[in-house]
């Protein structure tokens, strides 16, 4: 079961890094809904590995196939499932790895849960895996826009490392990330954040930062207390990325050191609509979204991969020492951007679909 | 569905602040586990109202009843109904907010979500709701204490406001934070936060925090890749209680500023197991737990509840002023404590059992 | 997880017929349905024992306290817990049982499962534990009311033992079994029905019967392939209440034995509708309602508990004989009727909230 | 969610008659378990059409291909992706089938859930959906056996149309039914079926009948009461399965007839254990299986598919005639019967790993 998330909209991905691919099968989505190969491989593309000098250079056409529920274009309110082949695998890069645990990589606790583990590249801890979640968030977002058209999905690189950008959140807009290769809407700190990431490739070593992301005009009412708070799913979201260490939404850790009466969102009627002055909250106060923007911040690790010789064991379970061979990111963040949006967008449809089944007397 | 948590070991909590009363359906509970009222009203005893002079005085003795699911002191393994009735309740002190929205509170959006609400206090947005958690949270506790005898959950407050604890998690144990009103291990910072909340509640506003917890003797194992992560349940789990802004594990944001060099956790045999020298990744690997202590913190925001006078609308969306009447926690850490606990352990032994059922061949 | 029931519209049913009570917690219901005490009670007497002379004379006022969920006589949206305490509870009659397995009830398999049980009395496996269901009923017919005012939910028993009512189906309104205690709409056969039992009870015995339901005016649309078909959920419902051995739909077993020319049904336009000439299919066509009566058969066995003595064997495994004392439904069928039309309306209302859910073009 | 199946042991199918292909993502398989795609291949065999004189002619290879979670032959715990593409598609076959609904087919209802359907063939309410069903039940009878090697999971061809077959229950032994190509175990039966089948598709007719199951050493204690009884799962697993119209276990509807002294089965000590005298229970007692021989019978309509001419109307609602084109099972009780041990395999399993869970005092 851990390998499905959402309770209507609901998406189970299946696959590893080596094997005849990965993919995802889409439940619940509604009948109707334009959907193209060419909208699902825009965002793929936006992940895939290959796409710039910053990202790992193994070389991944990531071609999706729709292989159900959709027809003439549109969907067809059954299973949509979608298959992305494995391509550019190298097993021999691997085979080192059949016997030693790499640290911080997730070989040695799957050997422990499951004491059998596909050793060739990450397996099912590849984020390979989140192509099937980058190919449904592409479904969702459509819906959600079926649903409410003014709706706006917007990630980007907040920070790397000490590098932090400067970002009026008012002014970002959908596509500025996109403007260069590290996703950062703050140029200038792109370009910094750039060549850090370039010298501490060459440097054999890795590196952490920070993605936030934005929600504009979705509607009040999303999220289902107690448990389901939007939050709550929005951190179990984002948590289930590799390499994610620390979600927070709107004031984040920044309001246990703040007061209540500076942290309380005054209400007030703004363009005949009951809004808040501030926004502490996030957009969402007792788990339910209030209109407002919804923002949140996501902490990414260094990536565990480097080049670096460490010490480790081996599953024989003597010493030895590892250094990565082959290709990997020096640095997540970029290709994490369309993963946080993709993530986002599924949580926000699960609950709009949720919501319209409870909202009866709207019919 | 969004009153009901975990997939195995499954409770379903109901209850409004005001009305017949609180309480929790646990289903998937093994049978032939041995508890008592005591053992639920111990941590009930620990969350209730009233308990000290820096939580809220509302009154409220929180007496559980077992309805079902327990025969002469033992689990049947059929569904644990247990009943808290709600007693203290003056609606009289709420009847300003049948028509006025808090700031910061849960009025507008359920109103907005529901087109109703009980507005007799905080309704189900209460932080009653979580009485039925920590009480299921205490039949958890049992269960993994019979899988893992050796298991430990300790959380406690690491910080209030501005004011951090010092605290050696290695030394901290169970109990620990109970020697004390604030529920912090650092006695010389606890003197300190009690007499900040002390006068900060004079002032009429609120503060927040940061609780700590750890888990020790957890299993390697424990976690279901690649949505159910270990900490993609814990981080929903937290940012599900009420009044919680983020959550990080392990090294949490600090990770952000570090590189792979110095963030990786190196295996090494350690008493003839294989165990990481450093332990950033907070005892979750891949999303499945390694052995290690697993560690993560938690923010809170300060208390929206605040005496002093604050701008608001009404639901005839007319500008108005609010001033909170009666009994309210000037800061909610010291009670957020067993509930942390509570819902770490309804993870944990989620996890547990459905480690076993996939377990096979160790049967 | 086995006690809940529903995908959007779920409920959790608690309790043992021995013990503090049994109840019933309703998640997914629709905020604003307007619900009362009394209307909730009216099904719960229909079901309740005592009632008539061929019921068995256990005396339980089962009157319902709603816990939480309903505010000033309208649903909030949040969970509704309704509570029935146990009254007439005679443990000493049950002392027997502590020991003994009775012939065709769940003392040996509960004991295999769990490894204990509540032996007074039925324990989790009485009928009692129907009380929740029929409670849920009570509130999911009100929904599907709300939704479609015209909808129409009937049973009646239809066969006791080799007696077989003659009923056209068209004509049935809802009350007409309520006209007597057997709950059969065919008078004639009621009297002799109701004198079969009376002669059966007297000699000791039991006897089973079938109880047909009809669904009018439920639209097209309901039901969710390839697992979650109308008739899959409807036949999971029935095989779920006590003592049903068999359901059947439409033409059900009778299909076999016909050829697809005489069993297809046609379509043809009919007062402005696309409708079927005949309907073999009994309302429901590729798991989903076609706008037809939908209707179905269910088969309950002869009760289990019986007046004369029996061959059994103790849970120490000694050879013994048993004969129940107290008191017993000689025939379950008239209870059994609003049983099978709350379990309807429960499957109805979870598909109607489906259905709602992707049909976001209808907005 | 329509499309899922189970709670722990769980798949996923997907797949239209016509587009990329159908198939299966199972999820919650133990690992280390081996299977083999040649293991899958065989049950693929036997449900697959063209595989005898008397089943559809379409012909379709059915080769299936695991796309993930087996690793050198053994499961790895993660899903398992399986994928069978289509081949022998004639979409022109189908070109009528855009405007006109089939007499007792699902177009008329997709198109009324869904408003669209993909009219090329079944869609998604063809039978080849079930290929995603066998294959998954391939790996839940291995998972079966690695629990209790002496599992035995038979099903036959029990009735078509007014022939009964003599069956001797208690001698039917896995692969008797394959040695004809009705697979009735009774041979002279058997025989007088195929005739019977050809005439009547000679006839342009078709013909139901009945299956019946056999579960043997199947442990006690599998089963989750209240809703998730055994005979409440396999009741809609089966109902799940196109064409069926009933469902009875053990005595089923012949026990409304029979007296509680006939029906009840006494428990007697046979071979050191506790076993019953008769069983008219089927194995299953409140819900959970009580070790003696789980049986039960499933109803099938005949084929909707005719070459007769049929009244029906169109798309547009006018009136109009249609006689199916090309080729169909005049009789799908053959390759039903690989289909009903699928479901029976996938109840048991989820039973199976759902017990182990919670027995967790024997570990």
């Amino acid at each position: 079961m851990g390998s499905t998330f959402g309770q209507l909209f609901r998406i189970t991905t299946f696959g590893e890094s080596h094997g005849g691919g990965v993919g995802v099968v889409i439940e619940g989505c509604p009948p109707r809904i334009e959907i193209s190969d060419s909208e699902i491989q825009r965002e793929l593309d936006r992940r895939r590995p290959g796409q710039s000098k910053i990202t790992t250079q193994r070389q991944e056409e990531d071609r999706c196939e729709i292989l159900s529920g959709v027809f003439e274009g549109k969907t067809l309110g059954t299973p949509i499932g979608i298959l992305v082949r494995n391509k550019d695998a190298r097993p021999e890069d691997y085979a080192a790895m059949a016997k030693t645990f790499r640290p911080s990589h997730a070989d040695f606790t799957y050997e422990a849960k499951y004491g059998i583990r596909n050793w060739q590249g990450g397996g099912r801890a590849s984020a390979r895996e989140t192509i099937g979640r980058v190919a449904a968030g592409a479904v969702a977002r459509k819906i959600l826009q079926t649903l409410y058209p003014k709706i706006d999905i917007v990630a980007y690189v907040a920070q790397i490392h000490e590098l932090k950008a400067k970002i009026d959140r008012s002014k970002v807009k959908f596509g500025d990330a996109d403007t260069n290769i590290v996703r950062c809407p703050d140029k200038a700190a792109a370009k910094r954040m750039i060549s850090l990431i370039e010298r501490t490739r060459a440097d054999g070593d890795s590196l952490g930062g920070i993605v936030e992301c934005l929600v504009r005009n979705a509607p009040p009412g999303l999220g289902e207390p107690v448990f389901d708070k939007l939050e709550a799913d929005l951190a179990k979201a984002m948590l289930s990325l590799p390499a994610t260490k620390g979600f927070e939404i709107g004031s984040g850790f920044s309001a246990t050191r703040m007061r209540g009466s500076e942290h309380n969102d005054a209400f007030e009627m703004r363009g005949g609509k009951i809004r808040t002055s501030s926004n502490y909250s996030g957009g969402v106060q007792g788990g339910i979204s209030n209109g407002e923007e919804i923002y949140f911040r996501v902490g990414f690790k260094p990536t565990a991969t480097i080049a670096r010789e460490q010490k480790t064991v081996t599953a024989s379970r003597e010493q030895t020492k590892l250094a990565a061979r082959g290709r990997h990111d020096p640095c997540v963040l970029p290709r994490a951007v369309p993963m946080v949006e993709a993530m986002t967008a599924l949580v926000l449809c699960d609950h709009a679909l949720r919501q319209r089944a409870i909202n009866i007397s709207q019919k």
